[in-house]
């Protein structure tokens, strides 16, 4: 069984191509161009350099967050489209599991933390139980500050992974249990995503391209606005 | 100050370029193609994806093996060429360390293990302690028999990493404490070699075009039945 992993999460486009006994190929593009220009052209170009095309492919994995909203539009939309013409399943897999999975056996609690903009992020805690990833908090959004307060003297070691990491790198440094993890982890990684959807393909957690969504976890600046927008209509009317 | 990582050890070729705040790119075939046609377009290719060209990179690392003595020739000859032709250093980085850096900060002994042919395999070992990569074995050609009788039931836990562990696979898998690194994390990876690279060179270990060169460990089977025509005909002479 091939599968077709994708991430658009963040600024990272990443995709692999993998099956149950090797990764085939990897593509992770860090530029700033948007991921409409990016996503495609790599996509195209693994398949090229693997000798493969979209029919070889089984599943398709994808990334649907939570991270950037019009980042996850286009992965999961992508995703959409291979699955609906070429008719096969898709596996949805979060962006913080992606992360922690990037971390793989890794001794301490995990805390993936992605931007969610304005000093807020989304995050949750993974550890490595037994050989398996276990999440031991549910996926939230909290300010960098209520964060740093819970984690700080809390546990032995605090690995954070993830983009957000870059931007509130002082603080965190700031803490004494804190690892940060290296550059090369520290991306989603369309292989993580390709792993965790294998996993979930088996133990029958699947979609198709009517099901699979974006996972936003909170409401767009746009939609929050437009909501405000009709409360004060409502309240003036 | 931007890396270019290079690693051809084992089938996997594997490309990235990182500077010290991220990881801008990394593209890892691991197809049945030859080394020799894969690497220059995936170089090409990367470099195009990431709006750079050879002229933005200040640093070559390249893994030396020990590994497929072809694939180390490729990616050693090309490193020394691009850094001879831009006059800028190279960072040499074995394969072993390489493997054992994906399993960042993991529990337990890393064992790494690559394919040295006829049942043998280049090991070392590796243990992740006060958060830096620790080598407690030195790099050795082991029968993997007798390597798997080292370390049965002498640790907790060992992780095998490497392209010998698919070959060696159902031996493994007898053992008790055994942990088998998953697919995405069991390929030499170039963020890798980067990363360890630019703490290399933080540390002033740097190589040049003229002193880079692959690590084989031991001859290859050319040479050993060249030397071993040679003293046949010494005694025959």
């Amino acid at each position: 069984m091939k599968v077709l992993g994708i991430d658009t999460s963040s600024k990272v486009a990443a995709v692999a191509i993998m099956d149950e006994d090797k990764l085939i190929g990897e593509y992770i593009i860090n530029s700033n161009k948007s991921h409409s220009e990016k996503l495609m052209p790599i996509i195209q170009e693994i398949f090229s350099q693997c000798n493969l095309t979209v029919d070889d492919i089984d599943l398709v994995a994808v990334c649907i967050g939570p991270g950037s909203f019009t980042g996850l539009r286009i992965g999961v939309a992508t995703a959409k489209s291979i699955a609906h013409s070429k008719q096969i399943p898709i596996v949805c897999v979060n962006s913080l599991e992606t992360l922690a999975f990037n971390m793989n056996l890794s001794k301490g609690i995990i805390c993936p933390i992605i931007d969610a903009q304005r000093n807020d992020v989304y995050t949750s805690k993974y550890t490595w139980e037994n050989n398996s990833l276990l999440c031991i908090e549910d996926i939230s959004v909290k300010n960098i500050d209520v964060l740093i307060d819970q984690i700080k003297d809390r546990y032995e070691q605090i690995i954070v992974v993830g983009d957000a990491v870059d931007i509130h790198k002082e603080k965190l440094e700031s803490l004494n249990n804190i690892y940060i993890s290296p550059n090369s982890h520290k991306v989603p990684r369309a292989s993580s995503v390709c792993q965790i959807a294998l996993e979930k393909y088996k133990n029958n957690i699947i979609d198709d391209y009517m099901t699979a969504n974006p996972l936003y976890i909170r409401k767009s600046q746009a939609e929050v606005e437009y909501e405000e927008r009709q409360r004060r209509m409502g309240e003036n009317g």
